[in-house]
């Protein structure tokens, strides 16, 4: 605490990201990160980028991005935001659509970055209880609001809401913007990019850290309605003209160019998550119904998640532990390769059974 | 304008950055570019990040650049921080430590992106004129107010505060935090460095796109005691954990260790903008005495300075115009390298002498 910081610096909550050991090496599944490589193409432009033009400014408008991205979701360019990733996304999209009188709503379980948005910018939420069995229940947001968001899949839990629930919550409240963070959409879930054409209060965010492998690059992007993305151009130019930079623009756009690199490499992740479920579930684990690169796992009755978690790091294995109501129960397990599993599995085991 | 923007979004005033044209050539002297490349060390050290780890988030701390710097600098680690350009850097300072009841000072010729950032977060601000020399005066920072910033060289007026003046502003306002942007002092002027350590209200912030040839890369950063330094790590943890991606942080790290590339190309800037200002100066324009990698100039009398932007524009030559109030008769060119002046010196001569 100290006299200069502002009365908001005082009373900030600020975000904890996984644990990023820059020492050790761990099986690093606490933070969602792709275990394959980026597309070499994208590698291969990052790399063209860094010459002499480094000098220059990017592109501020970092148009090559946006129009591979609009190319993708068959989008127009000003339906495409971008930014130094959906970290910075959705800090401006909470600055821009979401700071009303009325209450934000999003999911009491959910990505823990949004209470810190709020006490950033000073915008009153209300969370809404998920159900039970940590689904969304759509009719729990028809009620007086400033705005919605979820993720979808939800994170932590990995559960995906259909479209059609999605589209009740967007009709529901055509007054407010509803943004549908789909960090992990790619994993098997559907992206509610097509209900943009019909809906100008839906803005989806979407990042390049997960699908596409390139966390260490920081690109994010929103979609939706011209009238929206305006509202982020606007906050945006106000704060940083140029956020992502030569390699950043490069690299996103190679990527999302790559289709195939993508789909192969989602695909793996989808089937070997499907298999951890499967061996978690044999083992006793309580494993909620994923369609994210993760699981999230309830050890069986005489364990404790958060001493599984201690005892795993200390065998070389990190996963994500949350010390909060109703998931302190849980782990949150990252999907790696078919081989990173398998140690995790054989580690896992021999903690259960060694108890 | 649209019924989902936040009241703030409505009211915003963003900056306009100077025209980055994706199109043509031109000899660009409008945005203050470096007209020599990085340090080389720097591109490999970009080329060398650009691989298959960037799957794996960067380290959030940016430790080895923080490292870097503070040796440069003589400083502690926790005394450093960094962030996606100086301006992100700024604007986080503004919510952290400008953000008080008392308005926020600066002067009323300055960088444009100061009133952006006040009505980005709701800061009252003062300005205060300069002198009519468009010097700072340091005894008009003697009174009442909440912070003060102002940059040093200022721009785009391109004059240096020495820091016997910035040392009288800081010991007159115990109770503020002072805000020296020093964008450019590595072209001539003192930095107040070696005043942090008396002055725990002193904080400094620079960047990597001017001296160091990076404005393709985005890496700014601040200086100060570590409680101001805490007061800024508090925003960026609400906002963005990992603003820095791998090739920045690998480019700035090993750009700021090569002093010898630094002060070599530092060096012909300097040499080049003496010899352009003296050509200026016998062409009839009024030169303010520069410490910075551009010249604030105004033509003779009978010439209007926004009709030789436009028609140097037009010959392929971009400089910088603002139409504002006090300055509107001025422009602000870059220096590029010496064969570029001299297309400049060039055109201009034959377009003052064809009128």
């Amino acid at each position: 605490m100290s006299k200069f910081w502002s009365k908001r610096t005082h009373e900030l909550d600020p975000y904890t990201p996984g644990e990023q050991p820059q020492d050790q090496q761990y099986i690093k599944l606490n933070t969602n990160e792709n275990p394959y490589p980026p597309s070499p193409k994208a590698i291969k432009a990052m790399q063209a980028a860094a010459n002499d033009n480094m000098r220059l400014y990017p592109d501020p408008h970092s148009s090559s991005l946006k129009q591979a991205i609009a190319n993708y979701y068959s989008l127009d360019t000003d339906q495409v935001f971008v930014g130094n990733s959906s970290d910075e996304v959705l800090a401006h999209t909470f600055v821009a659509l979401l700071k009303h009188e009325k209450p934000l709503l999003y999911p009491d379980i959910s990505y823990s970055f949004y209470p810190a948005y709020c006490s950033l910018f000073g915008i009153h939420a209300k969370q809404i209880p998920l159900n039970d069995d940590f689904t969304i229940i759509a009719e729990d947001y028809h009620q007086p609001n400033g705005g919605i968001i979820f993720p979808n899949p939800n994170a932590p839990s990995g559960i995906a809401l259909g479209l059609d629930d999605i589209e009740k919550i967007v009709k529901a409240n055509p007054e407010s913007v509803i943004v549908v963070d789909e960090a992990y959409v790619d994993f098997g879930a559907d992206t509610a990019v097509p209900l943009i054409a019909d809906f100008p209060n839906l803005l989806i965010t979407q990042t390049f850290s997960k699908s596409r492998s390139l966390a260490g690059l920081r690109v994010g992007f929103a979609m939706g309605q011209a009238e929206l993305i305006d509202g982020l151009e606007r906050v945006k130019n106000s704060f940083n003209s140029y956020p992502l930079d030569r390699a950043a623009i490069a690299g996103a756009t190679a990527s999302i160019k790559d289709k195939e690199h993508f789909d192969k490499t989602r695909q793996a992740i989808i089937t070997t998550r499907e298999k951890t479920s499967d061996a978690l579930t044999r083992m006793g684990f309580e494993v909620l119904p994923s369609r994210a690169n993760f699981v999230f796992a309830k050890p069986p009755n005489k364990h404790d998640a958060e001493q599984l978690y201690l005892q795993l790091k200390e065998q070389g294995v990190l996963v994500r532990y949350f010390k909060a109501p109703r998931i302190a129960g849980f782990l949150r397990i990252t999907i790696g390769t078919d081989e990173e599993m398998d140690v995790f599995i054989e580690k896992l085991s021999l903690l259960l059974s060694s108890e």
